[in-house]
This record gives structure tokens, C-alpha cells and sequence, in this order.
């Protein structure tokens, strides 16, 4: 089975990235908006248990994530991704890595720049377009994450929640 | 804001009920395939911390759900919904009732008749013909569900979840 590692920001981040969502972004339908902590992997269901083991643990020794969502970029030309940057902190950096050695299937496929996608796939005259207008519109939401979600993949690309770890650790 | 309650059938239950849902069902990206356990009530975010503490409390002694989805049934003449019937049982009617005992939030909209809808918001003529149809293919699945979701409601209908209690009591 396919699984992934997100954080959910505040209803209120949600909501904001889906106005662009909703008419930017072909995801839209599988899953609602996120920050990605660690890319898809595939592993078994006894492998599952481990990981969910490695994340408990984790989860009690990590703060709650302190985020800014500090302006809109796009990953153009490695993909014509338009996302909310979340600035990158010593604290979302330390997860990741710590996610990366801890759990070790499938690898990251980029270098870990937290975001928050808001329009994708489209094609590149669109997305000029598209990103000449967000960049305008921007975005400015600080928010606290108190929890990490693993995830995994139906066949139509949809995700469900698997499981919940509270971030419980002290700052 | 919006909560509500539900259980995930596993990825072999929800697959299947999507090859439904994505031509049937409006809702199909709002929500992956599930059983509802409580309909959905509004709670301010204090409010929601003490209901977490009962479904704390609830999970650790509910064994996990052993369910059978036996036929496929509409709810018409009340809606045009299609569904996965699934067979009422004694532990399904007792959780639902404890989570309206303990979780004094909203009321029940309807009888409790456990399901998973794979279809709606259609005509009456297109449901007559859709509900033909499906009633002969038919459904005949078993399976264990080991933890029940809390999601919230976003603005566009979508549903995140908020957390997952792991039904650990004994049988």
C-alpha cells in the first residue's frame, strides 16, 4: 500500500488555500490542503506497524510546528507547481530529517522546501498567468500544527487518514 | 465548526465502493468511502477537547468492529441515496449509542442503519435505473475496522480529520 506523512495547517489556512484549490489544482479531489513531510512510499502492512512505532515515538519529542505561511512561489521549471512557501525553520528541517533516517522506505524525491500547494498541472502559458496573479495576491498566516497525519493512497488517488500522532514534545 | 464521526472500511472496501461513488456520488471528493457513526454537530474548539477526552475514553473499550457488507440498499423514498448495507449488529448499535449518550452534540438525524453510500443526489428516474443495476451486482464483503475518525468540515465541503482513536477493548 502507498502511504505519505503530512501536517494539516488550521481550518483556516485550508480554507484559504482551497479558494485557489478548487480552480487551480486537478488534486483537489484527493486530498484537503497540506503540508507533505515526507513523499509516498510503499510498504506492507506488518512494515506499517514499525513506522506507526518510529512515529509515535517521534511525535512525543516533537514541539507543536510553528509555521508562517510567508508568500507565494512556484516550482516552475522543475514542475509548474504554484504553492503557499512555508518559511523553512530549524524546527520543520529537524522533523523531516528525522522522518527521513527513522523511517526508512521509499526516499524523498526533492530537497525538503515546506509548502503548501495551491494550483498544479496546468500548462506553462497557464501557469505564467496563474502565478503573475497569486504572486499579486499573496499570503500572510501564521498557525500552529499540533499533530501529524500518516496517510494512505485508494486506487482512484484518493488519500485516507490512517492514523493521528499529536505533537506533544516541549518546545 | 462542523465534526463528525466515522469509520474507514479498509482500502479493499473503500476501492471498491469508489468505482461507485465516482460516477454516482457528488460527494465522492468530499470525503473517502465510510460509515457515518455520528452525524455531523457543530462544537466551538474548547467544546471539541472534551469530546476527544470521551472518544479517549469510548475506544479503549470498543473491540474493533467486525462488519459485513451484505447487499446494496436505497434509502428511497427518504432520499435517492445508494448504499452499502451493512449488517446491523450489536456492537454497531451499541457504539452508535454510547456516542450520542456521551457526545451531547447534535442529534440524530435519523435511525441508526449502519451503511456505506456509494450513491446520490440523483433524479428520481436516474435512481430507479442506477439502483437496478447496482442491487443486481450486489456487495458481499466482510471486515474488521480497528478505529473510528473525528473529522471537521471545511468551508468547500471537504472533511479533514482531526484525529483517529484506536479501538483497543476486548471482544
Amino acid at each position: 500500500m502507498k502511504y505519505g506523512i503530512v501536517a494539516f495547517p488550521s481550518k483556516k489556512l485550508q480554507d484559504l488555500a482551497n479558494t485557489y484549490r478548487k480552480r487551480y489544482d486537478p488534486h483537489f479531489a484527493q486530498i484537503t490542503p497540506h503540508m507533505t513531510l515526507k513523499d509516498s512510499f510503499d510498504a506492507s502492512e506488518e512494515e506499517i506497524q514499525s513506522v506507526i512505532k518510529q512515529l509515535d515515538e517521534l511525535a512525543r519529542n516533537v514541539a507543536p510546528l510553528q509555521i508562517h505561511a510567508s508568500r507565494i512561489s512556484s516550482f516552475y521549471p522543475t514542475t509548474n507547481a504554484i504553492y503557499f512557501r512555508v518559511e523553512p525553520t530549524e524546527q520543520l528541517t529537524t522533523l523531516h530529517q528525522a522522518l527521513e533516517e527513522k523511517i526508512s522506505f521509499g526516499e524523498a524525491k526533492h530537497v525538503f522546501v515546506p509548502h503548501i500547494t495551491i494550483a498544479q498541472k496546468m500548462s506553462d502559458s497557464e501557469h505564467d498567468d496563474v502565478y503573475g496573479q497569486l504572486r499579486m495576491a499573496g499570503v500572510d498566516e501564521k498557525d500552529v500544527i499540533d499533530r501529524i497525519h500518516l496517510l494512505y493512497q485508494l486506487e482512484d488517488g484518493s488519500w485516507t487518514t490512517f492514523e493521528t500522532f499529536r505533537l506533544t514534545g516541549a518546545e
